[in-house]
């Protein structure tokens, strides 16, 4: 079975990948010729709006999916309308992780609680957001946001102005900023047939935007109900196809929610290794309709993202119970071009050697057990 | 990092995506447009012996390897000359690896306990080789046999004749028929650096001489310290880099050496979920000059071969820990299709579900746990 992916990148590419051993053949499309994905399955080089391009990859394929959320979701709909391809996550969940206001008004309608915010579409609308909601505040632009890009952080009035000129002309939402305790990603699947299962709850640490690290599972029985009961509730709202994930803030025990994503995502490349499906695998087998496999983590992962440039192989894969990921990109500062994980058979363990291995990547993070 | 791969069947394509997270290109020459690697690698349509498109193969890589033995020794040693392409495994072994006879004069060079045998060249040979070894025994081709094929049981002096003349013609060997208690296979890998690591012994099962079962880790701990001493020893004599595998026939608790393969191993893929590092990622770590990862077993697995054809994923994936490899080849009896392995957290447990998908799949062997 052909499954159509709509961009290319390290995500399409750990799909594509997973798909191999199932017999299914992930084929992209991306407007880079250099796509990740494009070293192991057919890439056509496209513009994402490409109505002939996409076109061609719906009547190629029995699924069409995505592996980012920047995909105009008019342009899917109006493309695989008539070609007999099925859209798997549903375009409601793409539209709404496309947009921070669409998905604050979903976790509110699921009572999931969020920050408080209001849509700022000019600077009086600016300076009245900040008055209701206080400061200090962050600017947001609604849309194609990611890795901290298209954010400004307001702590005093005399920043409205400068957040407004470094981001104003698009639409806004100011949020209040949540002096969070830490960070938990919890992600879940839902196969063709309804069936949900939900990974172990996992800890983040971003710095300056960036995921850096996440362990899994992150023993906190508490937390993981609520992340469990609110995941559970975002899959049954879109009848949805495949993996999710909703990253929440925490603070005095109590999860808010922050955003989602309608695909695998980078708190979950721990499950290659450290679950018995990981959310790769399960989210092809959930595009092609087979029954999902078991969620249950294998053994205690850290994940730790490899940002800027992949430090020689030779080195990394010293550590013990090491697993490498590069994912074929050139160099870049502030780029994620690979990610490994550690694996162990204790909690105790994996904290070892993950504070041994962030030593070694000159990484300092806060709180790292 | 590029290696080129000479054979593109499905133990190539499960090294081509045990590559790919690390890096390691993976580039292929095979005979047929249809290989199984072709589907996620570059795959050089041409005969083995092609020495044009070996040389374009050395030229292109940094480390020339090979999926399966029945490759010209000649003509890579030929192609690689002046390439600045290393080998790995080293000729020698893959020399060794052809010849069944070779095979034994290793195991007896090494001290390695295996059938009694004689070279048999004519028709005289064979009946003084059946009078001296005795009666039943086996007639094999010295090369090119697999899976079974080439081999023909004598059982009494009348077989003799029907023997000679469905095999004679080639060099031939006339081994004793051991009737054994039961078959395990010992599989190690060795770096650039000497280093050596070996995976817990495997229990096989074979049908019609084709490999049925493979269950791992075995626990036999007399069996596996005699199979880890030759299987050191073996890599040791070649200096040798990569995954090797020896069969052992098992009786009266001692090893038989049967046969060795230089190269990843069918009785090895229950590694890839199955332990910490497959058989696959370590040999193309070894190849490439990167340390190896740890061989520990994650859990208690068992392999079964899909024979034939692939039945639908949608009824494997439904039993629990059940990971599906569809090797993408067409259906044809006899030939092996896709292999499953389950992995469970006790061995009991790996037994129960083992039967239960033998069971399903019609498939009756003997002594299975």
């Amino acid at each position: 079975m052909k499954l159509g992916i709509v961009g290319g990148g390290q995500l399409g590419r750990m799909l594509a990948i997973a798909g191999v051993p199932l017999g299914l053949e992930c084929q992209f499309l991306d407007p880079n010729p250099q796509a990740p994905a494009g070293a192991i399955a057919p890439l056509n080089v496209s513009a994402f709006t490409d109505q002939r391009a996409l076109r061609a990859l719906a009547r190629s394929s029995a699924v069409i999916g995505f592996d980012w959320e920047n995909v105009s979701v008019e342009a899917l709909r109006k493309a695989t309308r008539g070609s007999g391809a099925r859209i798997a996550p549903p375009l409601r969940a793409l539209a709404t992780g496309q947009d921070r206001l669409l998905e604050k008004r979903l976790f509110e309608r699921l009572r999931i609680p969020t920050t408080r915010h209001a849509a700022v579409n000019s600077r009086a609308a600016l300076w009245r957001a900040a008055a209701a909601i206080g400061l200090p505040g962050v600017l947001k632009t609604r849309r194609l946001g990611y890795d901290g890009k298209g954010q400004a952080v307001i702590r005093k009035h005399a920043d409205l102005d400068a957040a407004w000129q470094s981001l104003g002309g698009v639409p806004l939402l100011y949020e209040e900023f949540v002096p969070f305790d830490l960070e938990v990603s919890g992600l879940g699947v839902r196969a063709r047939d309804g069936t949900v299962a939900l990974y172990p709850l996992v800890r983040n640490w971003h710095d300056e935007g960036i995921l850096r690290l996440s362990m899994a599972p992150w023993q906190a029985p508490a937390l993981e109900r609520q992340a469990r009961r609110h995941v559970r509730a975002v899959l049954r709202e879109f009848n949805y196809v495949g993996v999710l994930a909703v990253e929440f803030f925490v603070r005095n025990g109590r999860l808010i929610a922050n955003e989602l994503a309608p695909r695998v995502h980078n708190s979950g490349h721990w499950s290659i290794e450290g679950a018995v499906t990981s959310q790769f695998e399960n989210h092809v087998r959930a595009m092609a309709g087979l029954p999902l496999g078991s969620v249950a983590s294998t053994g205690h992962s850290a994940m730790i993202n490899l940002i800027g440039q992949v430090p020689p192989a030779a080195q990394l894969l010293q550590v013990p119970g090491l697993h490498l990921h590069d994912y074929g990109k050139s160099s870049r500062p502030g780029r994620k071009v690979g990610h490994c994980t550690i694996i162990a058979s204790s909690a105790a363990e994996r904290d070892r050697r993950t504070r041994s291995l962030l030593r070694a990547l000159h990484l300092r993070l806060k709180q790292v057990p």
